[in-house]
C-alpha cells in the first residue's frame, strides 16, 4: 500500500484536486467504519477434520474435564447442569458441553452511546482492536518505558480517532503509576470518557469488575444494561484445565449483568498442551466450552465469544513465537468450530502480534501473516490488531500506526471486487486505444481519488528522495502520524452530570481502599 | 515465526540434542522441498462474477483486440486462425480465443537434470521463484548499487541453495557489467551450471530467446527438449493491446522449440487500463489468452503459464504501489479465472512485492501481504518470492533472506494440520493432569524437534539480551545468514564435456558481435 520510485507519465496524472486529503487525520465522526466482510471466509478444514476435533474435544472434557479452583458457586452450577463434580474437578458427559452451550447467541451486539459505534459479534462482522496486557510501552522518541496511565489515555485516544478499528480495548497497556488495585478505574474512565466505542472492563478481581459494570452502569443507566451489552470482561484460563476462582469469579459477574465474557484459553503447544496443531484446537475448544457453558448457566442468553491465546514455542530454546504456520492453521480451525458451535470467536492470537522487540520488518511478517490467517478464516473479534510487540510485553506507538494501516487495507480488502458495468468501463476502451494510457479517461477521472486504499503513512518516494530524506524507515515516517492524530483528537461529550457522577464513584471507591502495588 | 522474550519454564524443555541444527544451510541436496498445496485454495468470486469477467474479456478481443507490431509471422497465424485482421490489428468473434487457447496443457513440468529438482506447474502444485529484473542490488555492507554478473551468480546459488525456491528465476538482477546483447549467454550459464533448478532463458531479442535455447540442447540433448520443457522465456505484453515484435517473436521462438511461455500483460490500475479491479482482471485475461492463443498456433500444446505484471498506483501522485488490497483482489480473482481456462498461472505482482526502499517493517508488510493472496488463492508460479524492493528497481541480500523465511513458513502451512489420533496425542494427558505443562511428555520428546517451523534468522533474543546485542533489526540479522549460505553452497556436478561445449557456445557467440551496451 505504499509508493514507489517509478512515476510513470506523472505529467499526465490526474490534476490534484487542492491538497490531498489525508483522511485519517479528520475526526472520527467523519470516517465510514467498516465492519463487514463482503468476501467468503476461507474453510481451512474439511466436515471430517472439524467433526474428529470436536469428538477430541468432548473426550477430554469427558475424561480429563477441568478444575474450578476455590470456586464453590460455579462448581454447584455445574453439578446442577449434570456435570459429574469430583471436589475441584468438573467432567461432562458426552453432549452435555455442547447442550449448556447452546443458549449462547449466534450474533449479538455491544453497544455504544454513540449509534455509530455500536457492533455486531458474530455473522460476518468484524471487530478490530488494540492491543492487550502490555506493561511496557516504547516509541522512537523516548524509547521503551514502564506504561503510564498517560500513555494508556494516548492509545484510547488514537484508537477512538480511526475508522479501523470498532473497540476501545481493554488493558490496552498497564497504567503502572496508579495502583494496582485502582487501575480498572482509572482504565474503564478513559474509555468511556475519551472514547465512544466498546471496551472491556477490569478482570482482576471480582470487584474491579462490579466496579467497571457500576460505571458502565451510571453512564448507559441501570435499566439499558440489563438488556443490552455495552462491555466486555476478557476470562483467561490457566491452562491447561484450570479456571481460577479470580477469572471464573469475573466470568460469574459479567455474566449476572448480561455483559459480554470473552474465555480465552492460553496454550502454547508443548507447554500448556500437546505440540501439535490439532490437540491445540481440540483443547482450547473445550476449555473455552467450559466457560461459555459457565456464562449461560449463570445467565443462559448472556452473549459471550469464544476466545483463544495460542501460539508455538521455540521448543529447543523455550522463546515463545508469534505469526508461525503452525499458529495460524489453528486461528483458522477455531473460527470454523465456533462457527459450528454458534458463538463468535476472538481470534486465537491472531491480529498482529509478533515476538520482534521493534516494529521492524520480522514484526510486520510476523504481524502480517497472523492477520491474514485470522480476517480471512472470518473470525469475528480480533485483539492485538495494533501496537503488540515482544509477544505483548509493549505496546508500540509507531508499530500502532502502521498496524492500523493494514487493518484499512484488510478492511478495503474485505468490502470485496465490485464486478459491474461501471468498474468494466467500457466506455473508457473508447476513450483510449492500445498503446495509449487511461490516466485522463473520464472513468479514472471520476475514481481516481477513491480507487485506491491510501496508507497512512508519508509516502517514502524514490530512493534518491528517501535518501536526501534521512533514508527513514516506515516505523520513522510512522512516528509523526500518531503524534498528528493525538494533536486533532476531539474528545467526544459526555454529560456533565454523569462525568461528575463517575468521578465521584472513582473518587469513593478509591478513598475506600490503601493502595496495592502486587 | 520469531522468537519473544518470555522464556517459559526454561529449565523444564526438552534438551537440546547436539547444536541446534540450522536446516537453512544444510546442502541443498539433502532438504525436502514442498511444492504441493494440501490446504484449500481460497475462492473469492463467485461463478456469477466470473463469468461476468469473461464476457467481458471476451467484450475487449472481439472489440478492441491488440495489435502486433511488425510481426507479420503471428499476424498470419492469426488471420489463418480466423481472426479479424487489419493491419495490425488482430480481433476476436466470440468464442474463437478460447478455442484457440483450448490445447494448452493444464499441468506439465519442467524438467531439470536432477529429478529431485523437476517441478509441476499447475494442479495443486506451487512454484517459487526469486525476483526478476532488478538493475540494482542492496546490502547492508556495500549499499546500494549497480547488480554485476557476481550479484547475479550470488542469487542463482543462493535459490539452489534453499528449499524454499522451486526455480532458478530469469533475470534475477540485471549483470550490468556485461554488454547487453551479451548477458543472456552469462546469465544462462549460470543458471546451467551454477544450478540444477529450471530457469528462465533471454527474451530480449529473438536470437537471445535462440541462444538460450541452444544451450539447454547442449545440456539437456537436442531430442530431450522436443518432447521436455526445461525452461521459460517470459513474454510481456505492452498493455494496453500491444504486442511488440521483440516480445511476440521471442514468444514464437520458445514456442517453436516447445519450451515454456509465461505471457504477462503488465496493467497499472489508471495507466495501462481503467483503475477498477474488474476492469483490470478482466484486461489481463484478455491480453494474456492471446499470447497464450500464439503459443498454441505456433506449437499446439506448447507449455504456457498465464501470467500478470498488475499493480496500483497512487493516481494523486503517479507512484505505483505493490502489496495493495485492490491488487491482491485481482490477483486472488486471476487464478480463479486461468483455472476456468485450464492454464497454469503465474501471480500477478504476487510474491513478495514493495515499493519500499529497504526491508523495513513497509517492505515485509507489503510483502506478507502479496504473498497470502498469491498462495492462499492457489496460483501455481511466483515470481519475485524473494529479494524484490523499490517496486523491483533492486534486489535485497537481507531481504532475500526474510522473504526465504516466510516462503518456507508458507509452504509448512501448504502442508496443512494433520488431523489424526497421533496428533491428538491422548496418551499426554494421562501423563500430565490439570495445571501441569507438556514440556516432557514422551509425545512432546518425540515430536519438538519438528513440529514448527525454524526461522532462518538467529533468534533476536529477550529486549534486555538483543539491546545488549546492539538492537539488530531482521535485516541485520538476515545479514549473517546470506552470507553462510554463500560459504557453504555447493556447486552441482555436470559433465566435463558439456561444460567446455557451453562454454565454446558462449565464446563465439560473444566474439561473432561487438558489444552492445542499449
Amino acid at each position: 500500500m505504499h509508493s514507489t520510485s517509478q512515476k510513470i507519465l506523472r505529467e499526465d496524472r490526474p490534476k490534484r484536486r487542492g491538497r490531498a486529503r489525508r483522511t485519517q487525520t479528520q475526526p472520527s465522526s467523519e470516517l465510514p467504519i467498516i465492519q463487514h466482510r463482503s468476501i467468503p471466509s476461507y474453510q481451512l478444514l474439511s466436515e471430517t477434520a472439524l467433526s474428529k476435533i470436536e469428538a477430541q474435544a468432548d473426550w477430554l472434557m469427558e475424561n480429563i474435564g477441568v478444575e474450578f479452583r476455590s470456586d464453590e458457586v460455579a462448581i454447584e452450577l455445574f453439578r446442577e447442569a449434570g456435570a459429574t463434580v469430583k471436589g475441584e474437578s468438573v467432567k461432562f458427559e458426552l453432549g452435555l458441553l455442547r447442550q449448556l452451550c447452546s443458549t449462547a447467541p449466534e450474533q449479538f451486539k455491544l453497544h455504544s452511546r454513540v449509534p455509530r459505534h455500536t457492533i455486531t459479534l458474530g455473522g460476518d462482522n468484524v471487530v478490530l482492536m488494540p492491543g492487550y496486557g502490555s506493561p511496557f510501552v516504547t516509541d522512537l522518541d523516548k524509547g521503551r518505558r514502564y506504561a503510564t496511565l498517560e500513555d494508556f489515555q494516548n492509545f484510547v485516544k488514537l484508537s477512538y480517532s480511526t475508522p479501523y478499528l470498532h473497540h476501545s480495548g481493554g488493558t490496552v497497556c498497564e497504567p503502572t503509576d496508579i495502583p494496582v488495585n485502582k487501575r480498572h478505574l482509572d482504565m474503564v474512565y478513559a474509555h468511556l470518557k475519551l472514547s465512544t466505542k466498546p471496551f472491556m472492563g477490569g478482570v482482576t478481581a471480582p470487584e474491579r469488575a462490579r466496579d467497571s459494570i457500576e460505571m458502565a452502569r451510571i453512564v448507559f443507566g441501570k435499566e439499558y444494561l440489563e438488556s443490552h451489552a455495552v462491555m466486555q470482561g476478557n476470562i483467561n484460563v490457566n491452562s491447561p484445565f484450570i479456571y481460577d476462582d479470580t477469572m471464573s469469579g469475573s466470568l460469574r459477574v459479567y455474566a449476572e449483568a448480561n455483559q459480554c465474557v470473552c474465555v480465552s484459553p492460553a496454550i502454547f503447544g508443548g507447554a500448556m498442551g500437546p505440540v501439535t496443531p490439532a490437540a491445540i484446537t481440540a483443547q482450547t475448544l473445550a476449555e473455552g466450552m467450559v466457560g461459555v457453558a459457565l456464562t449461560q448457566l449463570v445467565r443462559p442468553g448472556c452473549p459471550v465469544v469464544l476466545g483463544s491465546f495460542h501460539s508455538t514455542m521455540n521448543l529447543r530454546t523455550g522463546s515463545l513465537t508469534f505469526g508461525t504456520p503452525e499458529a495460524n492453521l489453528v486461528t483458522m480451525a477455531l473460527t470454523q468450530l465456533a462457527n459450528r458451535l454458534g458463538v463468535p470467536v476472538r481470534s486465537g492470537t491472531g491480529g498482529q502480534i509478533t515476538a520482534a522487540n521493534a516494529p521492524d520488518g520480522q514484526a510486520m511478517q510476523d504481524s502480517a501473516n497472523g492477520m491474514w490467517a485470522t480476517l480471512l478464516s472470518g473470525t469475528h473479534q480480533v485483539w492485538h490488531a495494533a501496537g503488540w510487540l515482544e509477544g505483548g510485553l509493549t505496546m508500540s506507538y509507531e508499530k500502532f500506526i502502521m498496524d492500523l494501516d493494514n487493518c484499512g487495507a484488510m478492511l478495503k480488502m474485505f468490502q470485496g471486487m465490485a464486478v459491474n458495468e461501471d468498474a468494466f468501463s467500457k466506455e473508457s476502451y473508447a476513450e483510449t486505444g492500445p498503446g495509449q494510457n487511461f490516466l485522463s479517461t473520464s472513468h479514472t477521472m471520476k475514481h481516481f481519488a477513491n480507487a485506491n486504499y491510501e496508507s497512512l503513512l508519508p509516502d517514502a518516494g524514490p530512493y534518491e528522495m528517501w535518501l536526501e530524506n534521512g533514508s527513514k524507515t516506515a516505523a520513522e515516517r510512522a512516528n509523526g502520524v500518531w503524534k498528528k492524530m493525538l494533536e486533532t483528537y476531539e474528545e467526544p461529550s459526555l454529560n456533565d452530570a454523569i462525568n461528575r457522577e463517575l468521578q465521584a464513584f472513582i473518587a469513593a471507591r478509591k478513598t475506600s481502599m490503601p493502595d496495592e502495588w502486587y
